[in-house]
């Protein structure tokens, strides 16, 4: 099943790699570019970069390549939120009422070195890292790019030596920030629709550090949360016993924001008043919070993916903000709907990437206003009670009618089966449903459990389908 | 009240005019410069050129700058859309029940020229033509222009001199495609959410002359549709008894689209088949169809409208699609807003620019969304049933209790007191209120108009609060 063409792929981030071991799989000659030195070269600081949520739709990728024994060692699994609130006190909220539903902590580097490692096992790739692309045409498939230096360009003899690719089709990996992305702005004559919208937050990421014994300063097995209204603080486990720790904080407004967090003394009072219980696990905090960067947080859309012989994919076409635990999934999953897409065009590649793309699209966008949604959720999270009773109830169906119900969250996340804009829709109509019924004392406590299943599950499917419902 | 700071108005279009005009009413000192040429020495072209909708927001703009009477001589009333089936019926169905509620076709260039006439009786104002915008220091309030020569540029001599402004404020009313808002784009350090979407329709202009006894060719006053599921066509009157035809088409698939009505042939045929009754007025169709552009239809969106101490208005932050009329509508209520931001702001410019971007930034996001829901409105417009009799029903209401009711036409249109996100959530929550009361025939024979009145109020404003009305 050798495949005659040249993909090259721009971009050696999770999606760009993952796409290329399929692709290279399937018999196509594969070039893979990354601006970026190998992260494999700078080990020692692996396992206290960034982790990532992964979850079914992510795992579902890995699969597809024959990576999902290999992975599982580089997983800790999450099988539930466990809130903080302000007097130290804990709370588990768990994802699901299934037993063996849980999300995974993955060290976005661990995870990155797995892929080219197995991709290098290939003859049919080769991997160019520290070349930038500068240019490309988008109708021609062909790129130029510059050899970067790691070093000081004066001092590396690779700097300067510009060169061209000449491919078939270039799909572009290069992350929210494309350059492919953005030479299709530019492109004359082509109406492209595109958009970048940053929240007023933004975010920073901090360090739980392994205790003096050698364990972990928290629950392992969850994703932590502590949510303060308009500001939160999350930590995920990483496999040397640390969590990464992110804060998400408004830019301005408020007692406290990142434009007025400028010194030791406001950071050390802004914690202990907001995060008092996770200020006692952050013995580092002072310096690590002038020395690690601010980042924003952005949603980019962009319609059509495609001009040309060149496809956007991954983040290059739809980033989304963090708070469904969905990016890299989401990746992930476009290399398996590009798979599926081939397998249905019969391999024609053109073919393959303009069904991809407008198959695709809809999904992309529908995790991306769920992230976005989720947002306000995550950080309020209060004690509200009819969100406290539907959470019971959704846990109590999963549990008790394990194949009849799955809330919102497992079916964007546990339920890989279903494209992601089925599944909001589907979720977020039993919400509302749900939340409405328990307002108005519609499900009775003399109702049995499977009795409220039904009525929620009628209910619910007339209102995702009519999107509203309105009786007077 | 002598206004001592220096303000450069990028861009002499329907806005920076209008905007220019104000503020050198309040004594600042004005420089507006624009890359085209002169309109108003191209006077020929004037009459046939573009026409628009001009409605109440509008109106309160040039009411502010006491051009109320003068621009009535420009104005053309039309008093309802005009619907033309293929059989060749026409039915007007009116815009309001209210007597002396219309809205008018005017010329583009004959508005502009009526600004730019006014604007020169003032001696604290500079108007520049044929300088193009080639670089803007949004922090420092300076830029660069470059003469650009209506020749070629090699038998020009004005070509070539590039020269620099220095003001104390900016405010780019460039228009859809700003040279400003790019600016802003490509500003480091600076997080600019923005947005360019296209529709899968363009729209090209055509023209009905004026018949050979010297009048107009249809009804004068109404603006004419020929909705037809996919596609349409509008008309409107032009001063000189000729009608400015628009055709809103696909650019793809169907039988008929942009991309293959390629000869005078398929032109031929599509008209005769598609709209009988207009082809039969377009004597000069089969030249004007392929003379005249075809153009897109984008909706721009960004946030903050300000940055330093520069300032976007008009289409240059807020370019809408045209299918509610309201483009320059609210180009024109921008002015209006920035001017009471001022007077709020004590003319502190600075805050009003902060004050007014926060503060329009939802009106305008309301209309954008409004005007492209419309866009499948006006197209498919069928013999609805819940439809009609909705707008009949509205009609009696506007008609019998002309305090009490305003339909979402009405609140847009006609109550420019009324912020377009208020106008436009009342007006959505009457729509969806009415169509179900139809639907499950809530609104009894039995009923008075006062009782339907009533009711209808009641739960619509409900409807409004709660966004969802969810009764089980």
């Amino acid at each position: 099943m050798t495949k005659k063409e040249h993909i090259l792929i721009i971009g050696a981030g999770l999606c760009g790699s993952l796409l290329a071991l399929r692709l290279t799989q399937l018999g196509y000659q594969v070039t893979l570019t990354e601006k970026r030195a190998d992260l494999r070269k700078a080990k020692l600081a692996a396992g206290r970069s960034i982790n990532l949520a992964l979850s079914n739709r992510g795992l579902k990728g890995l699969k597809l390549v024959g990576l999902e024994k290999e992975v599982e060692s580089l997983c800790i699994p999450m099988y539930g939120r466990m809130l903080h609130n302000l007097e130290g006190e804990s709370q588990l909220s768990k994802y699901s009422g299934r037993d063996g539903e849980y999300i995974n902590s993955i060290s976005r580097t661990g995870l990155n070195a797995l892929l080219l490692d197995k991709l290098e096992t290939y003859p049919n790739v080769e991997i160019k890292f520290e070349d930038t692309c500068t240019h490309v045409n988008l109708k021609q498939a062909s790129a130029s790019f510059k050899p970067v230096a790691s070093n000081p360009p004066e001092s590396s003899s690779r700097a300067g030596s510009e060169y061209i690719i000449q491919a078939d089709y270039i799909i572009g990996t290069d992350g929210a920030g494309s350059m492919v992305r953005k030479q299709m702005e530019h492109e004359q004559g082509f109406l492209f629709s595109h958009s970048q919208d940053f929240l007023t937050h933004g975010y920073k990421e901090l360090t739980f550090p392994a205790t003096k014994n050698g364990g972990y300063a928290s629950e392992k097995g969850a994703l932590h949360i502590w949510p303060r209204g308009e500001n939160m603080l999350i930590a995920l486990p990483n496999m040397d016993k640390s969590f990464t720790v992110t804060l998400f904080l408004a830019y301005e407004g408020g007692k406290y924001n990142f434009n007025n967090l400028t010194s030791k003394a406001i950071v050390e009072e802004y914690f202990k008043e907001v995060y008092p219980d996770a200020y006692k696990l952050m013995p580092q905090l002072k310096t690590e919070f002038f020395e690690n960067p601010t980042a924003p947080l952005g949603t980019i859309r962009c319609s059509p993916w495609t001009y040309g012989k060149t496809l956007l994919m991954g983040d290059a076409s739809h980033a989304i903000v963090p708070f469904y635990g969905q990016g890299m999934n989401a990746s992930f999953e476009d290399v398996v709907e590009f798979d599926k897409a081939l397998v249905e065009s019969d391999f024609e590649f053109e073919n393959a990437i303009n069904l991809f793309s407008k198959h695709r699209k809809p999904d992309a966008d529908a995790i991306a206003d769920l992230a976005l949604d989720n947002f306000h959720e995550m950080k309020s999270h209060t004690a509200d009670e009819v969100f406290l009773a539907k959470r019971k109830l959704e846990l109590d169906f999963e549990n008790q009618f394990p194949k009849d119900y799955h809330s919102k969250y497992s079916l964007v996340t546990f339920r890989e089966d279903l494209p992601y804009s089925k599944a909001i829709r589907q979720g977020r109509a039993q919400d509302l449903v749900i939340q409405e019924m328990l307002r108005k004392n519609i499900l009775k406590p003399e109702m049995s459990l499977e009795e409220k299943l039904n009525l929620v599950r009628e209910v619910s499917k007339k209102a995702e389908e009519n999107e509203l419902i309105f009786d007077l």
